[in-house]
């Protein structure tokens, strides 16, 4: 006989021995969800969902998709048992706008997540009204938790952290986490690499809207995360409610950071150590599914925010065999690796079908039989995707924004199922200002392109062999423009809100008035660690 | 009660009804080899031996090393169920010297074979006193066989072809197919892309020493090819005998060619078809393979002769995440994909240990207990790296040798288990001149660096980031330094044979001193057909 899971979860570990007889009852509760008819397609209309969101991870990163000296087994094996992307982009080559495309299903202009990204002294946020995935799927009856990266807005009453938009719970840090004075990568105390923000406050570690951490120890940061992740999924198995756990995971974003277990692993070095912690994370979590039974009743997406910050050099993701990087919009900037793995529902192989994170929204609420017809979207449904490899996808096109679009451009590329077209072209220092390839560092100014350039990216992913100039392609070019100019004229901006800040309004563990600023912010460690599965638990 | 396999043979199809019960014989003759004790594992002395060595293929050309468009079924499960070696060198950024080196264990450098490769008008090859593959296993009793580009000479009275070096049959295209008129290239009768050389004879397709079509036909050229490799492995299964099948594909050489079954049917274009053939091709012999029982004592060893023709634009390979291409000692140029599958005995897997082709004769040496102690070798045995992915290569360094090779510059480069130093370098017109890589095309002419460029590969495998004049790793450079004198101090050199030419010694379906010449050469197609099984079976 069980003593109350409530009081079991204070440890994963002995949680785990009672949730698997729990789960039976959650199992059964599911099977209530399946069978239902769905383009000829029997699907569970409440699939637990877990949204992986790595950061700055490129699409040469994995040992999947072809570096030499990653070892990804964890997500190899996802990635080669679900239905992989190859053509799969983002909506922006940087972090908060592509997050908050993400869960929003909308370009990130209408949401005013623009320019660049938030940063902790940000008064603003995601603005209240935008509904998300998480919102969506608790209207559902879903239990749902984010663990990790927000990135949308903290607010100087933290009224734009994720529970104030559908999630339930979080942990994390809610921003890029070289945004403070990081001052602890490794176990060996050495000092981490690349510039953080030492004149902010040091990184918050916050359990719902409170700060249990500060600075948060980023050598234990994964363990708490997954920790929290399978107590998150053992206890919403066991109160019989499926879960939504979206997952945007620190790693691969500077500094580079490991705990003991994964420090000097690998032979990538410290973004290799990094890779390998996150893989060790996912696996983790994928074995914990497989424990529950509850593999075949989950749909795992994974993806990431925005191309390898190639300015970290060695330190930095890869592109693999795509042009320039994060903060551009060449395909080294927004096209990312991506699969969707479902045992039995999804058939193991590759779309080259052109799809996009703002599509994830419209595609869960299919899933769930959730009515969006109320919402303004930029996504489509692309659930055919999932069960056929040849599917055509319903997505004919894709605009693709800068790091800081002004509604006077427009997006600078826009890509149809074969080609695309740079209207415009920007460098970003992010693209490293030593790369060779002149289009990639910020050196490269804004430049407009008439005709614009074109490259046929089935036949030249790279972007290498300019089209732009051939009349044979003048047609194409000119459906591009159109459909460009369409799409400009039907978009809606809200104003900008990442550059409204105020110092004070910096997450603070003591009080954000205090003395010395930023230092008398830091709280000591742990202090409230206990908390965390209290707030899980209600 | 089967009739005589020698006749049923004249048909693969019709074989196979015989060959599986005529395969207990050759599993039970094969099974006296196994059980032999090497390095603390059971190894079969006898495997029959796969050698699949595809042309001008990038490491990034297959869907498992990255391509978004590229579609390999056959290759990549292989690949994920063999020892993927993700840091394997050819001995030569061209094909005819990199061929030798793969066949002999020694650098081109000692046999002559360069500079750049041979012509059809080469009255030279290979020399008769090189020891090959081949020529060890026909020794060990094995039958043995090639079928595609020997590229290793041919001859005036065709002594420089396979069969004078340990090959008991020889089914292919001597040379490169851009070597000849090229006229056929597709099923539609469309012209081939890509320049093909015109003054020259048409290409000959030999069986043996003959010309069994001039011009071969390559719409039908893989086809043939598949139908007698079948063969082959049916018939020497049926005779009880090991055998080796060396594959040189003429994929993915410019210019691109397809049969009508896989025109048109890739993302890729042109090269996407011709990589679908290939993967095609593969799985057909894979399938044959799992036919007869054989897969388990079958060693696969695939690999390439070198990096993309990125001159060939979308029409040429892919380097994936490497430096430059073909014709460079950049990564490009040398670092090819490459895997060894041998199911039950081959755990699958990658490794990061340096290997090279030159390594490929010392192992297969090994599996069959072949004593090679009188031939002078620049390869290791690197079998320790098929049983264990962490064992440490026994191969220490690896001299990367330019197109055409001086013996006053030696070898261009010089890798370590990490490091890269460039000691000189050159562009070539092979890694396209519109490359935006300033190292990369022709215009960057020989440059001598003192100190070497040094990449550290692990961490930087694009060679983005030189650290040669940082102080810290002066040492490493010294060592490799060291090593490359003492390398070149030690290199024996063989005059260069491959610009020895009498247009006359081009191979000539009819008489070499006939007129109008070369067109006089043609003969009727399919004239000798039947005669290669004839060839097969004796």
């Amino acid at each position: 006989m069980c003593v109350p899971v409530k009081i079991l979860c204070l440890t994963s570990v002995i949680l785990l021995a009672c949730a698997t007889s729990n789960n039976i009852l959650a199992t059964e509760a599911h099977n209530e969800g399946i069978n239902k008819e769905q383009d000829g397609h029997d699907v569970d209309t409440t699939p637990n969902i877990v949204l992986i969101f790595v950061d700055d991870l490129g699409y040469g990163d994995l040992s999947f998709s072809g570096h030499p000296n990653s070892r990804t087994p964890n997500i190899d094996s996802l990635a080669a048992n679900g239905r992989f992307f190859t053509n799969f982009y983002v909506s922006s080559p940087v972090c908060s706008p592509s997050r908050a495309s993400l869960l929003t299903g909308r370009h990130q202009v209408r949401s005013g997540v623009y320019p660049g990204v938030f940063t902790p002294d940000n008064t603003l946020g995601l603005p209240h009204n935008e509904t998300t995935i998480a919102k969506l799927l608790s209207e559902k009856g879903y239990n749902t938790m984010i663990i990790g990266k927000w990135h949308l807005g903290v607010g100087e009453s933290r009224e734009y952290l994720p529970t104030h938009f559908g999630f339930h719970h979080y942990l994390g840090i809610p921003y890029s986490h070289d945004m403070c004075p990081c001052r602890r990568c490794f176990p060996d105390d050495g000092p981490c690499y690349d510039m953080c923000w030492s004149q902010d406050v040091s990184c918050p570690l916050f359990s719902n809207t409170t700060i249990i951490e500060q600075p948060a120890d980023l050598t234990k940061l994964t363990e708490k995360y997954v920790n929290q992740a399978l107590s998150f999924m053992h206890n919403a198995t066991a109160h019989n409610a499926p879960f939504f756990l979206y997952l945007p995971f620190h790693q691969i974003h500077h500094p580079q950071f490991a705990s003991s277990k994964f420090y000097e692993t690998s032979l990538r070095g410290h973004v290799g150590d990094a890779l390998n912690e996150l893989d060790w994370a996912i696996g983790e979590i994928v074995g914990t599914l497989q424990q529950l039974n509850l593999l075949s009743s989950t749909l795992i997406w994974f993806s990431s925010d925005n191309g390898p910050s190639l300015t970290r050099h060695e330190r930095g993701g890869c592109a693999g065999l795509l042009r320039c990087g994060k903060g551009t919009t060449w395909e080294g900037g927004v096209h990312v690796p991506t699969f969707v793995h479902w045992p039995d529902k999804i058939q193991p192989g590759r779309t080259s079908a052109l799809a996009s994170s703002l599509d994830v929204l419209p595609t869960i609420a299919k899933l769930n039989n959730i009515d969006i017809s109320n919402l303004t979207l930029d996504g489509f449904d692309i659930s055919s995707l999932l069960w056929d490899s040849r599917a055509e996808s319903p997505r004919k096109y894709f605009a693709i924004y800068p790091e800081s679009p002004l509604q006077s451009l427009g997006p600078y590329a826009v890509r149809d199922g074969r080609y695309k077209a740079h209207f415009y072209t920007e460098g970003s220092d992010l693209s490293d200002p030593d790369n060779y390839d002149p289009m990639c560092p910020a050196s490269h100014g804004l430049t407009r392109h008439n005709p614009p350039l074109l490259f046929d990216l089935q036949v030249d992913p790279g972007e290498r062999y300019d089209l732009g100039k051939d009349p044979d392609h003048k047609e194409i070019i000119d459906a591009l423009k159109r459909w460009r100019e369409e799409h400009m004229s039907n978009m809606t901006w809200m104003p900008p809100l990442t550059k409204i800040v105020n110092e004070t309004s910096q997450p603070c563990c003591t009080e954000p008035s205090c003395s010395p600023f930023p230092s008398c912010c830091d709280c000591q460690y742990n202090r409230h660690l206990n908390n965390i599965f209290y707030h899980v638990l209600h």
